[in-house]
């Protein structure tokens, strides 16, 4: 696949659904073509995990930092940065998974470890750069996951390809595809160095190195034996005043685990009492942004989801700082964007399960289908700023009334509604009802 | 028109004139050559904008910062941000343009919008990347601007490619061209847009939309009736002590509006007693970069104006962190420009109109013709540092006696010359007259 | 050489000698093969440079940062900053070198220049972007530096393309090479200017200017009459004190000179007391980033050397926020480097003189040779971080037993074996003796 400069020629924007797919023996990969116009000019690349229940999703990095929506289920993710202290300790719970002798041998051994974060539907997940990560569904129903990674981040010294780099596991190649890409970048990077070698820096037999290069067969998420992963999981109360109280004092290994060992790393989208807009006939709009999640501010990546009631209209309106990355949740929409040589690049229905991005600065709008529409959206910064055309930040209302006269055509009474007719709403505005067209 | 990474493969500068037109009812736009090398290489595009007498140039927003320098006239700009609040209130002196039956009906309303900037000869206005502007010549003769546009800086996440976005007006091709590329950048964004959903969005009836979506056949720049655009415009002078007390106490939309909402847009650079280089016998040079005007850190941009007396030199020198985009306004000089390989890539005279680029770190000496030389130049830095080969800031100068002595086989008393004659002196170098070959 | 987007498909790394030489009167330039892809992804330019004893490098500069390594030799390192003060007086020494009717001329003048530095053996020297820098060798045997450039970094506005510029000297056409490009960077950037012109400049004769423009036949290293060049040199004690005590007060130039032009620009890299690692049966490591030698902070590099005992392993590790550009100084060793997609991309060994990059992620094995190995590795970043398998830091210690027995099939056993069998150690391993197959 090769890498070429960015380009943001666009001339059309298509809602779509991943087209290709990995299937694990505890879940599934599904990746968006990263070849889209719409990929390349955003530097973005998409897609959805599924992870079984009793299933772990084994540890990888990235060399960019990545969102991750938890769209249904819940269970674990720990995530682990080169020099964070180790100050979870499983060992407790852990006896019972334990087989006789094994727990003759170390039982009363304990077993610390890195934090790990419990996460619920509807939760959005940082990770940075780099971070190894691992997921363990233990709860009753699937965990399905929408991730998006951000290729052009300044932290990534790599080019702007999509990479994955595994501790464990690994597959030969994809299951099934529907592109033409030969999919091969999930491999277990042990896997090939010299089995001697290892063996003497882990101080540990060959056999047991053997073992952990051999593991490609099992894919990239695994089903767990029934009792194993009992991980100490604190509820998430205990997690959000854990994080408060708790200071690390260790080695300064660049003053970085100070900030990023004991941040927090999932906010939930879903809160109600949180919602940024709040409107009783159009919807509600819940920001996640440098300020409520302060680790975003490395990662120079935000969130917002939309909830909009049926027929509700999203004024039209762009994205100041940032590209935007749209992933239908629930319902379907009615979408257009148009560029900026007035050219409508996108004037299409989307539902439920697809995504599609609106560059910085296109202008788009939004009409929510007869059973609502909601979304998430994933943005390329970490202070989202949009630039509405409609209600009280309304670009038209900034302006003198003699200008919008002049500039249309109008009558100064007419450049008047159009300031102020909508004075008191913004963003997600009730439809008048019965009237639209399309829905 | 395909975009490429960036190249600085320079074998040739020339100094140009705009080579495209796009003429409008109200005035003209001319736009210089973006595929040539110098302007590929230092991700600038550069355009000239002449608005006549009581004519408007509709709004418009840019992905990245500009640099506008007010070649000649007066009036007024309008750059509106989003979630700043509408502090000026127009309605008194507006009610004169009013039409009497528009009076009856909203004749007490105010008319609250954002800050405008009254504008005058000689000055510098900095258009932060997305601002929604719009110029107005309330003057008695023509509005000529030069403006420079950053491709390069980071805010703009579309790719190196010009873009403008009009929120009004638009044109079909443009009307003349030397250049082999159609024109298709400028047009109405509202244009595309389902009238049905813009009349619900805006609350206003489906006729108005309408016309705000026909507006292409007006170009760009349009007239204005007499009278009608009296909007508050500050006296320079007040508008200085307004922005050092104006307090904006409002949301908190990102925390931006703090500094940007309130902070001074334009600086004059003919004030005489700014200078911050003069030479009696030299010329005078105006600097206007982030100390001078805040607002520049943010568009890490800044300018410099020269005024050069008959025969002068300005003594080879080089900028260390930014390219320089040479704009002549009045006289002509003599430019050579060395690059890294010691190659000559410009040794021409440059006259009054034309504009060339100084890459970062190529030498330049320029000699002014003998009825003077004055320029503006713009850079991509906010705060421009440049190395002299002579005079008491020179590189030569820094460096012992021996090392000159043995770099160029010279004698210690020639190295005490080269270090010293000037040493009094920079920048403007007053001629030894009479004697030059070229002027 | 064409120049394309940074690309990092690399599918074979190699440790590779210069492909192009230089050769000076009093000197030699060496330089690696910037077209090979280990070199086109990371943005690094390297070359080794020999001067001769009594010889002086002549000043250049370039539009990027470099680091410099000193492997050989000692001397003298001039480095100027525009608008620096020239704080250094040379003159009381320098009357012995000055022929008896230039003593009369002007013996009684000082000669102030900026500040020179006296470097050593195992010095790292930080060279700013744009800082004119010179070297001359006053010690007894030659002095040989490795260079290493970094392209990719934000202050370089130009393409990413090596460009040298020299104020004095040049070459026609490099003397020798082994690879197919032609030599042409290297040239005296005064020569193609007027000499009428410079000539007014600099207020001196034009048959000064013309010596000035006629070097390019010495190349860019050249020979010094014994006893030039006695310059202040300042031992390194009175070198280090008078950094901390010597507050210049003077122009304000961007405020960049009270940073800058005080600043320490060297650290030795072979100081024990300061290693960062050491292993009494391992080895030692001296890690120099922004906190030891703060202008690194402004250069964004920083460098790492490391002294392995016979037959140590370097456990595998990967570099978090840097690529390393590794250059061996001394012995051999087997390397072995793996990236994202599970693919060994180099598994060699290395021998003294040669270099290698290792790709920001790519874990890397090293297995020091029967007679040790000694290396200097290069960082684009001032702040570098790695993450080891293995050791007190682990990523494998990081994670709960669960995770690895899963992760891997292996027993809780064998996962505390993997975690805590090398609890105490890190980076470099004492091998197990006797039992390697390669060394």
């Amino acid at each position: 696949m090769s890498y070429q400069a960015q380009q943001c020629r666009i001339n059309r924007l298509t809602s779509s659904e991943p087209n290709q797919r990995v299937e694990c023996e505890g879940g599934l990969i599904e990746l968006w073509d990263e070849t889209e116009e719409q990929f390349q000019c955003s530097g973005i690349h998409a897609m959805r995990v599924t992870v079984q229940h009793n299933s772990l999703s084994l540890p990888n990095f990235h060399p960019f930092p990545r969102l991750v929506y938890i769209e249904r289920g819940e269970g674990i993710l720990g995530v682990t940065f080169p020099g964070c202290p180790e100050t979870y300790d499983s060992s407790g719970r852990q006896e019972e998974g334990i087989r006789g002798d094994e727990q003759r041998e170390f039982g009363h051994q304990k077993d610390l470890h890195q934090k790990v974060h419990r996460f619920t539907r509807g939760d959005i997940i940082a990770i940075p750069p780099g971070a190894v990560h691992w997921c363990y569904n233990d709860g009753n129903e699937e965990v399905v996951t929408v991730i998006v990674n951000d290729l052009n981040n300044p932290s990534n010294q790599l080019d702007q390809t999509f990479r994955s780099f595994y501790l464990a596991g690994g597959v030969e190649r994809s299951s099934e595809q529907r592109g033409k890409h030969t999919q091969q970048q999930f491999n277990n990077i042990l896997r090939p160095f010299d089995p001697e070698l290892l063996s003497e820096a882990f101080d540990v037999p060959e056999d047991l190195v053997r073992k952990m290069q051999q593991t490609e067969n099992r894919g990239l998420i695994v089903r767990v034996d029934k009792g194993e992963m009992r991980i100490l999981s604190p509820g998430s109360e205990q997690d959000y005043d854990d994080e408060r109280r708790r200071k690390y004092v260790g080695l300064d290994v660049n003053g970085l685990e100070e900030t990023i060992c004991t941040m927090r790393l999932r906010h939930n989208l879903d809160n109600r009492r949180e919602a940024d807009v709040y409107s009783r006939h159009g919807g509600r709009l819940n920001i996640v942004n440098e300020h409520k999640l302060p680790i975003l501010r490395h990662l120079d990546m935000s969130v917002e989801k939309g909830n909009m009631f049926p027929n509700t209209i999203y004024s039209p309106h762009w994205a100041v700082n940032s590209h935007s990355v749209v992933y239908v949740t629930r319902g379907e929409a009615h979408v257009q964007v148009v560029g900026n040589n007035g050219q409508s690049v996108m004037d299409d229905r989307v539902n439920e399960g697809e995504m599609f991005v609106i560059p910085q600065y296109f202008t788009v709008s939004v009409k929510a289908g007869s059973n609502g529409f909601e979304y998430v959206s994933f943005k390329t910064t970490s202070s989202p700023m949009k630039s509405p055309m409609v209600g009280y930040t309304s670009v038209l209302r900034a302006m003198p009334v003699q200008v919008l006269t002049n500039a249309y055509q109008i009558s100064p009474s007419e450049a008047h509604q159009l300031k102020y007719n909508r004075e008191h709403q913004t963003f997600f505005l009730p439809s008048r009802g019965g009237k639209s067209r399309r829905f």
